[in-house]
């Protein structure tokens, strides 16, 4: 039974890319088959429930604009929004969603209430996904909002926060594994410093490191089979975060064992907020073997904060998609759009028409960047250009089979004094203009 | 016998806070005692060969603005520079030089030539460091300007190039050993990329690694005493350079196995340009136990690129001879200067006036910093703020000995509801404006 | 009698550079008479109620952390904040306050229910002011939280909302004048746009001016003497705001004929966010004779939105004082602390210290920048440096007496070819670290 | 007869979408007809002289990676530079270029020289033109490479710099018109300062209004009948430049009453660089009836410097493209390449292949723009959206009818309350990537 809240929408097709219906796919057909692969088997589009169901519009010098139905802090409440979520999910055709648990339950007065209302939800929710097909892909706790974590959650200065903290994961983690959820991510907003005058960095990271080793420990306990995921972002929240983008995540990880046990869920305007381009943070994850999941998004290039804007640049998009698939694809991990709607978009169907042209765009880009690896266009001269590695000698250096004074010796002895050749940029970007 | 560059100009003094001698010192006695120690010792200023005698004015719009006599690229203009520099240490009393090869002789047609002109130099040096005392913070090996390396040095496509680099290095840390020095550095200006689309990321970084890993197996070999530092920077002149940040230096040190081998050199402009602050660099290296050297400068906060200005805002470097002294003090590091004068500042007393300043900055800041210390004016509010992770239990939690469920079973059985405590950094930072 | 909320804090007194008591000014002593005046009558400081007593420690990721007995929306409630902050300017000292419509009344359900409310309180207020002698700095109008806002108030697609936002301003005004106001601020947050793809440019400023327009014919007619005031802002919460920095305003101002009527007041913070320092939009402002109040406070130099902190860097600091002196300091403007406390500084008192560490570093920078101008430390080597401009001939190209073509026979004729001299910005910062 | 420089290439073609031939053209067809009117003459394209020809490779941690056989300061290389000049503008039926003075001559020894040298240059062009057919868009006066600049053209404290400056913009004012240059060109690179700590804000400002008064005057007393474009930059070379966007500009144009004589020459990248997108600089500029012609480029997104890439993200080029034509398209100006290849692009065909692919980008964003045009699909909503104001009585506001007491009297008789209508950004970005 509908809720009623999309009035009499129906599910949403694909037309073509002629279509000038705003509630149809132009580029999106599920079923398309691409580099031997169902489109929406590469894709694995989720919905976050935060910005679609949660969010009501604020920002930090306005309040609600979006007056929804479900905007009450009540379990009733809770399930309203669960059963419009749900006939979103089907309207859109979208296989996946993800959620944190102060999403979907009403906030109690202490962790034994949370749970309490948390696992009432998960019950609903392993229903609704029984009902629909709708599958979870990741699970997550806000650690965050709560004025408990102001000052950190693994990494706060008070061990009980800590302690509040762990439990809370322990249970989003059980209700992820029951609702079969494909991964568990951690989003550390607050786990970093708003001043360096009052934090002591190594015994932060140290804390922060002990806290992701227990949930790695308890995934095994458990058999959870989902991967753990680590969502970098530079600051905001914060001043400074922790998880700052991909490489200082690696470095983390390394430091405290983990990096074959954890991965990371790249999103485009984090990436964008610290300073990279969202192709190189999944280039760099792919190159160090912790690539997991993308939340797809995009950042107002002019804007010092984290829009969470829908995508809509498909050049971009194919530069990342290509990176994703380069590297394999998706296994476990998939794109979330981590997406709100711009705060004047006030009526129902502008979360629909948002979603749309995201999909629509992740589509166009995912095709072009599967044109490009089948054509070979990039891989191609990329070979080329670093032939001289694959010469034996070469190889050996490489291999750490030459030292530094015979390397110099070499040199000397040959004259060796390479000319530099054309990098081709130029070249190669005209290249990708063909296929976007 | 003097140059006469720098006319009838003496040996520049300390004269206390009310001086108005704009060749004096005001804040630098190198003698006052600090924490136990002289304040050059402390200090360890280097001066930068490159910005004070090589640079001559230009900037991407405009030509030469310095007219020096010693602007031409022959072994004599190269002698006549080594006179200036060396009297140039002496006038402001400088304990330390720094060099890159490419700053300190001619450029050769060849390796073999540039070997020859550089050992010619190294001798040079030799004599000027024994008749004057100045030594030498370290050496280095340009690896940027020549157009061999414009598609990198050890991340070149060509194997050739990667070898004309290790080469270089080796004789340059050849010369770096013969004259003493006490570290050797690693900056990676072409390290990095202008387009993924034609870049192997993966390769390259593997390359890197074992160019780094060749450089301190040489150094074993040789019995080279002092530490070996990479300098990290975001970017410029490449779009992304791979030693972004110190975060970034540290996986990557780990990921090759390097992190007990190798150090950083932290640069405030490139900090800044990374997106953190001075003293966050210098608090995360001393976290990882990787913190070295610091080049000294200061970046304009409006411009996006590298201004590498003289440092003048002592508040702000007061907070980074904190961490410096948190961590224990500089042991082979420094203070090096890789400040340039704006290119307007034609004249040569300018170049005085301008490390002047920096040093007396320097000296305000780092005084500043050793009384806090003393006070324990942050350190007693911090020490105090994770008070409670020192109480058994929660010392158990870090050690690992209580898992994620048992903490879960504790959080609700004690209904564990912590409420947060003021953080007070407005208060700390009036602490800090008490010293400064 | 006292609301008991600041507990047993008496009156915060003038302790002296050496007191150590957080409790306690160290340099402002409001006496203190530097150039002919009054420290207090120099620097005019004011509280911002909105950020002081409004607040509730949100931000984009997290509610409430701040709980003061004050935050409901009843009428009630508003005069125990009027009570709290009329008991917090007299513990400061403060002679000023500032405010929004929306900080001191509860919101109405219309506009007739808003101008009610708002005048209830205006009497309140007058009352408190005739016992406490503190007085209003500006009063402006909040035309950006509600959701009627949303997309623009004066810029508004919609003129019923330009309607309703010129009928609150005109209440607004008449609560200024009615409180013996001495400025009267547009702060335009919403005079903006999120996207150009719904956005008529042309009308929307046409819209604005008119706007500005009506509030001066307005002030005219009722004989209201205070400056009415713009506030530059680049973005944010917009993504482009109409009044992005000074030079904007001015152009804006010419353009619709309101350069004698309109100054600016202008935000350290804003001019951080539009990549300009604070100093040159003061000196900007001077230049353009539109100067007329700050709003002090301190932008993070690595966040890139508006952190809103109080002030506490005293050598930038002294060279925006500088600018205030040098254009003749404060008429009707002063010193707003448009700043808040972090979201963790919870306790009361934290909110006095953010206070007294801001006036203490003001009262610092303002001393400092009046010693240069009584010294000349800056003024002479300027006149130098523009010495030639003072000769006839040169003031006859300036006055428009010599044609280009005569220029060019003049510098042929006379072969001019000047050479450059240095610009000794070195040695003029050095200057300036004499005095902070 | 050819140079030989480019080798056997021939003239670039258009061969269609399908083409992947990298010497031909997929999308510019000069004579294809677009909006009544043929492509070649909507775009205009120009070819800079100073990228194209005489920039080396360098950067500021590099040396020239080009090496071209006319990089020597001679007259003979300045001829041979213009063969190949030509020789290319033909091979890429580019039907414009621009130039500084100093790319096309020698330096000479004074100003005197220079003229005589530039003189030679124009008799040389001015036959080439003839031959080819090839015209100028623009010229313009290098005032900021030279080292007499350092400290400003006409902006310099000394009035001999402003002078001679003066003198060689008059030159090439004469050497525009000789050429029958369609526009002419004021880019103030030095126009701005280093510090303020020695600047004169509001004199520099007055001298810089003299001077462009001054070029206005001339360009009437000879009957030049180009259009004088000023091109905003907000910094780099200097830290702050007082050109720094179109709203400065527009404000600067007022206050020295020359807001009917003089217009605006946008460059994406200094766009990007003031922190605003291409598309709000163009719509600005056409607001404020001062849009002139375009520097097309594009600057890379993480980096804070001047990039100067070619173009190539089509969506951004067609939003850029629609406000160029919904402001009726360019008269006197046109399409610059203000765009250099990266300094790894060694090869004479990289040249071509650069800017190739800008054409085809330019050409795909115009005919997307077009399509939106002839469709309304932006223009049609937009007028939707602000129907309202097109009422008498909103009409009459506009024109000032109503007081800002009577339109509070008329929200408080009618209970005017509005409410919130979507703004629809969602959507009409999906609209516009159905053009793109």
């Amino acid at each position: 039974m509908s809720t009623g809240f999309f009035g009499d929408i129906a599910k949403i097709k694909y037309e073509g890319p002629d279509s000038t219906n705003p509630l149809a796919f132009r580029h999106y057909n599920p079923d398309e088959v691409v580099l031997g692969k169902r489109l929406e088997d590469h894709l694995r589009f989720a919905i976050a429930y935060w910005h679609t169901f949660v969010w009501p519009g604020t920002d930090p010098f306005g309040g609600n604009t979006f007056e929804r139905p479900w905007f009450k802090d009540t379990m009733d409440a809770a399930k309203l929004k669960a059963d419009v979520a749900f006939e979103f999910f089907q309207l859109l055709g979208a296989p996946y969603y993800c959620f944190h648990d102060a999403d979907v339950r009403p906030e109690g007065k202490n962790f034994a209430e949370n749970t309490k209302n948390l696992n009432e939800i998960v019950d609903y929710f392993a229903k609704k996904q029984e009902e629909t097909g709708v599958k979870l892909l990741w699970g997550t706790a806000n650690l965050f909002s709560h004025r408990r974590y102001m000052s950190g959650a693994a990494t706060n200065p008070d061990p009980d926060v800590f302690a509040f903290a762990a439990a809370t994961v322990k249970t989003c983690i059980d209700a992820t594994q029951k609702l079969g959820g494909e991964n568990y991510v951690l989003w550390g907003g607050r786990e970093g410093y708003e001043t360096l005058l009052n934090t002591d960095l190594k015994k932060e990271l140290d804390q922060m490191g002990r806290f992701l080793n227990l949930v790695v420990e308890y995934k095994h306990k458990i058999g959870f089979k989902g991967t753990i995921l680590i969502e970098p972002k530079p600051q905001e929240p914060s001043k400074h975060q922790y998880d700052y983008d991909v490489a200082t995540v690696y470095g983390f990880l390394k430091n405290y064992g983990l990096e074959k046990e954890v991965k990371v869920n790249i999103e485009q305007g984090h990436a964008i907020l610290a300073g990279h381009t969202f192709e190189h943070e999944l280039a760099l994850a792919n190159a160090l073997g912790i690539f997991g999941s993308i939340d797809m998004n995009r950042n107002d290039y002019q804007s010092g904060w984290d829009t969470d804007q829908f995508p809509n640049n498909v050049p971009e998009m194919a530069l990342a998609y290509y990176q994703v698939l380069a590297g394999g694809g998706f296994t476990t991990g998939g794109t979330n759009f981590d997406a709100k709607l711009r705060r004047q978009s006030l009526d129902p169907e502008d979360l629909l028409i948002g979603h749309i042209g995201g999909m629509d765009c992740c589509a166009r880009g995912l095709k072009a960047a599967a044109k490009m690896i089948e054509d070979k266009a990039l891989s191609g001269p990329l070979a080329d250009r670093y032939a001289g590695w694959s010469k034996a000698e070469n190889q050996a250096v490489l291999r750490g089979e030459e030292s530094l004074d015979a390397i110099a010796a070499r040199v000397e002895a040959n004259d060796i004094n390479p000319l530099p050749k054309s990098g081709k940029q130029e070249h190669l970007e005209n290249v990708v203009n063909r296929y976007v």
